[in-house]
């Protein structure tokens, strides 16, 4: 059984955080620091953008070499892309006033930025910020690192679950940051997640990239997809856990879901928080011939522009949902597809339009949708999370840097 | 020497147009009608919407029974899509009832509808229509019917040239509606184009073919893709010239070049009449090392809501615009990539970025904008025509069905 509790990144033993004013801001905090007291298993997912930021190209770098880590460094405010060499020596940088500031080799650092595109970092004030956090890490300072590495969004994003492997209680933590530019294959999005479980580097490294595909990239804002994004996971073993080898070990499932828990609790944190959302969305596709195709089609309306203004003026436009199955790119056939808003069917076999505006418009102007799109083909199913399309995303982003 | 003339769908000989209130829509014109005296080739191409509307299944068994055809039959406020077995006959109704007030054979029709999903249309207020409109029918009935093809468009679009192929003048006219919904490989798009030259009807289709993928497969205002989109063509040699056989006809190239300039002229339109648009943006990307990446890379950059609401926003934003690129899918390095708008550097090579903010603005404070992406990688370049994003997209598609 998965417990979720009040508490985030800090969660499972032995880890620390902080997060401080650097000056990367104008006033609120943008730097945060985690740290594990030993040494943890880690293993990182990355943008697929081509034009990665600095501190991605570090990280691939650094997981190459290593698999153990003691410290990721963040900053919010400046995402160091686009910055080329200066901003690639830049991100070393962190790396090593990071390291040096603990006494623990380079290559057990990772680095991490987001912020605007094209300019270089105010090393100086960095500098200043890792020796101010490294000096207020405190095991109970999730909520000042969540807070650090915020950018546009409203709320900072934390989760933690403790679960039972065996005898051992465990514990799953992390904190994200989303808003704009949200989409799947990474968009400006980071995540950090921490336990106190042992596991090998390449079963930590399978679990984030499966867990991951259940939710990181399952999740759409606006379709864009980003320069920095990561998801890094520290594993510490402080619970005290014999290792987990391999995921024929009959305590993986538990650790996989609980795991996958908190991947996709932050995800749907990151999209009620999508720039300008009023409403949480979830694109249900059911019955497909296969998971690849629910999620095509899934992904196809979710990122409709059409769909979700639709959504947002709580007009049962159906007629727009079924187009995007129809550009998603799978065989189908529309005559067979059924729509449900919640309970509420709005489109039957055949065409068969017989909804009352009422209970559409009752299961519209709810905060949280769940659309159904049955297509009757076979037994796959796949789900995608996305938000409204507002004015107020218009207006979020059409003067972001200034 | 392509000449513009004010005209439109009736400028080529022989062709005659109306659009007349059929009740379709509350009080606006709703039904068009296109006519040549004398059977004509004909040409198409159709949505790739897995969910065609019932037009477009009649259109393309049309067009595979027959290439002569003399009418074109056209409603709006009403897409006959989503309607199952009762909307493909009443667009198969559609045809019979303008073969028989013409007295020409249902082979020699063919029909096209646009507007809301999901509802029957009312026949006998179409069929009244047709009536109406055939009775109506004027050698410069242009106007008319690009009126009443209209949906959201806030004005008709109509083109005509005249270009002279050897000793002979010949006329291309056109009308077109766009407005949301439009992207790449036809979006709730509508064109009719109609010349007095020629030519036989597999090199008509495959110049067709050809100028859509130079002009409708490089527009786009929110990326989604319609069920009901057609681009259809009537050449019926009333010109007096010799038919166009194949390519190889010296006159050919100066017919493709007018052909596809009338097409680029309907898609500009479409652009700057997109829904809430306040500026006409040109995304070019040159140096590519295919067209192909040409095309993706600039897709991408069109499609991206980010770059448009920057634009919106007079910001000049060239990370989201390098990040788009980015994620297009094509190999490249970003460091050679230089971007410009209009003539104004904004990003040089190893991401120099060195530009004024008053020169930069100046270019974004124009109702036209044209932006430059130099991947200096080959010789191969396609642009992509696009608007942006504004808070009034969002009001119009939120409350589009009431």
């Amino acid at each position: 059984m998965i417990v979720e509790c009040r508490d985030g990144a800090t969660a499972a033993k032995g880890f620390y955080a902080a997060g401080v004013h650097s000056g990367v801001k104008k006033v609120k905090k943008d730097l945060a620091i985690l740290y594990s007291g030993t040494p943890a298993m880690g293993a990182g997912i990355f943008t697929t953008n081509k034009v990665p930021a600095a501190p991605v190209i570090v990280c691939k770098k650094q997981l190459e070499r290593s698999s153990s880590f003691q410290a990721i460094v963040v900053n919010s405010g400046n995402a160091n892309a686009c910055t080329g060499e200066r901003g690639l020596n830049d991100a070393w940088s962190m790396v090593k006033m990071t390291a040096d500031a603990f006494g623990i080799p380079e290559t057990a650092v990772l680095v991490s930025s987001t912020g605007v595109i094209g300019q270089y970092l105010p090393m100086e004030k960095v500098a200043a910020g890792v020796q101010d956090a490294v000096s207020m890490l405190d095991a109970d300072g999730h909520s000042a690192s969540a807070e650090a590495i915020m950018t546009t969004d409203k709320f900072p994003k934390e989760v933690a679950v403790r679960v039972m492997l065996g005898d051992t209680q465990i514990s799953i933590g992390g904190m994200a940051k989303g808003s704009g530019m949200i989409a799947p294959n990474m968009a400006t999005m980071l995540a950090f997640v921490t336990t106190d479980a042992a596991i090998s580097p390449g079963l930590l490294q399978e679990t984030l990239r499966r867990a991951a595909d259940h939710s990181f990239n399952r999740i759409t804002v606006d379709g864009d997809t980003s320069t920095n994004d990561m998801v890094l996971v520290l594993a510490n073993g402080a619970s005290g856990i014999p290792a987990i080898q391999d995921e024929n070990d009959p305590r993986y499932i538990q650790f996989y879901e609980a795991f996958e828990y908190v991947l996709v609790r932050l995800c749907k944190m990151i999209v009620v928080d999508g720039e300008g959302a009023t409403k949480f969305i979830e694109i249900q596709v059911t019955d497909a011939l296969s998971e690849e195709n629910a999620v095509r089609a899934a992904r196809a309306v979710a990122n409709s522009n059409l769909v979700k203004t639709a959504i947002h003026g709580e007009d049962a436009n159906w007629g727009r949902i079924l187009a995007a199955v129809g550009y998603s790119g799978i065989e189908f056939d529309p005559e067979e597809v059924e729509i449900f808003f919640d309970d509420v069917p709005i489109l039957r076999r055949g065409y068969a339009i017989d909804f009352s505006e009422t209970d559409a418009k009752r299961v519209l102007s709810q905060k949280e949708i769940k659309i159904t799109v049955d297509l009757h083909q076979g037994k796959e199913c796949a789900s995608f999370w996305t938000c409204d399309l507002s004015k107020d995303y218009v207006a979020i982003n059409a003067n972001y840097r200034t």
